[in-house]
C-alpha cells in the first residue's frame, strides 16, 4: 500500500495509533468531504478560508473568482499552505463525561497552491468539480463560455504532506465504570439528502433527471 | 441586533452581500457546528486542526490533553490564532456549470487562546461540551475526577474578531438559460442521527435514556 512520509509537519504524537498515511485512506476522505480549509500566512496572522474543492490523482483542486482577494494572494505569493478536510461519523457515550469522544476521520495536507493555466487541466477541475457536487450533472448542463472561463481562476496543490487522523468504533470506558446503570454506544451521524427544491423559475414540463432520483 | 465590527481582517470583499456580522448568526452557526479548525503559524507555517468546540457567550472553548503538543503550544505561546466553522445546507444546481453554488453557513473567527484555570469555568465548559455532543447527557454520566481534571487541558479564545459569510436560495442563472430543458433547484442536506449502536459490553438490563430516544 502506498504511503506518504511521515514528516516533521505530519507526524502525529498524540494518540499515534489513530494516525494514518496511507494514500487510499487519505483520498477517500478527501473525495467524500464536501468542503476544506484553506489555512495561509498573511503578515504573521493566519486566515482561514472554508472552500469546495476536489482531488484529481494526488492534487487538490480549488476555484473562485478571478477577483477573489484570497485566491489573488494564493496565485501571486504562492505562500505555503495548509489544508484541512473533516468527516464527523459519530458521537461516542462513554459510561464517564472523561472518555466522551468522536468517531471522525480528518486528513492534513500541506502543500503550496498553482496557478492552473493548462486548458484540459482547468476544463477537467471545472468536470470533476460538477461531478462531486451531483454526479452525472456535468453532461446535462450549460458548459462554460469563454467569458466565464476568464472569470474563474482554479488552483492546484500537489499533495507534498499529507496525513490522516481516524477514530472508528465504540467508547473505551474505565474497568470500574463498566458496572454503572448508564447507557453507552455510539450515536452515528451521516449527511443525507433530503427532498429536492424546485427553482421557482423552472420550465414547466421540465422533470427530474434520473441521475437526481 | 449587537454586531462585531467590520476590520480589516473580517472583511468581506468578495460578494459582500453574504458577509453577515450581527452576533446572533454567529454564533447559531458556531453552536450548530460539530466541529471547527484552528489555524496557527509554528515557524511561518500554517497548521491546522480539526476539533471539537464549544460556546459561551462570546468565547469559544476546546480541549485536549495536557500531553498534546498543539494544546502545549496554544498555551504557551498565545500565538494569534484563526478558527473557522463551516456548515454545508445544500447544492445548489443550475442550468449552467459556472453558476452552480453551494448554500453554507460559515464563521471565521480571530483570537487568541487562554488557558483556563478557574475550576468553575473550566467545570462549565466540560458540561456543556458533553450537553453539546448529546443534550442530557451530561446529568446521566460520572463526573470527571481530580486526576482526569489534571489530564485535561481547557483553553478559552475570546471572540475578538469574527464575520459570518451564508448563502440560502435557488439558483441564479443568465437570462438566457432559464429557456434550457435542465432541472434546476436545490438538493438541501442534512446532518442525521442514524440508529444507536450499543456498546458491546453494555450491562445488561440498562435501557436506551429517554433523552437519546
Amino acid at each position: 500500500m502506498e504511503k506518504f512520509p511521515i514528516t516533521d509537519k505530519t507526524k502525529i504524537t498524540r494518540l499515534p495509533k489513530r494516525g494514518v498515511y496511507d494514500k487510499e485512506t487519505v483520498y477517500q476522505i478527501l473525495d467524500e468531504a464536501l468542503f476544506c480549509t484553506i489555512a495561509y500566512v498573511h503578515e504573521g496572522q493566519p486566515f482561514q478560508i472554508p472552500t469546495g474543492f476536489v482531488r484529481i490523482g494526488n492534487k487538490l483542486y480549488i476555484h473562485g473568482s478571478v477577483g477573489s482577494f484570497y485566491m489573488r494572494e494564493l496565485r501571486d505569493k504562492k505562500p505555503p499552505i495548509c489544508v484541512s478536510a473533516t468527516l464527523i461519523d459519530g458521537m461516542v457515550l462513554a459510561r464517564s463525561a472523561f472518555h466522551h469522544s468522536v468517531n471522525y476521520r480528518s486528513v492534513v495536507v500541506f502543500g503550496e497552491p498553482q496557478l492552473v493555466s493548462d486548458k484540459e487541466e482547468l476544463y477537467k477541475a471545472l468536470e470533476v468539480f460538477t461531478e462531486k457536487m451531483c454526479p452525472g450533472r456535468w453532461s446535462d448542463v450549460r458548459k462554460p463560455t469563454d467569458n466565464e472561463w476568464k472569470e474563474t481562476m482554479v488552483l492546484s496543490i500537489e499533495i507534498a504532506e499529507a496525513s490522516a487522523k481516524v477514530r472508528t468504533g465504540g467508547p473505551k470506558d474505565d474497568e470500574e465504570d463498566y458496572a454503572m446503570n448508564v447507557w453507552a454506544g455510539v450515536l452515528p451521524l451521516k449527511i443525507q439528502k433530503l427532498e429536492l427544491v424546485p427553482d421557482e423559475l423552472l420550465k414547466s414540463g421540465v422533470d427530474v433527471p434520473e441521475y437526481l432520483k
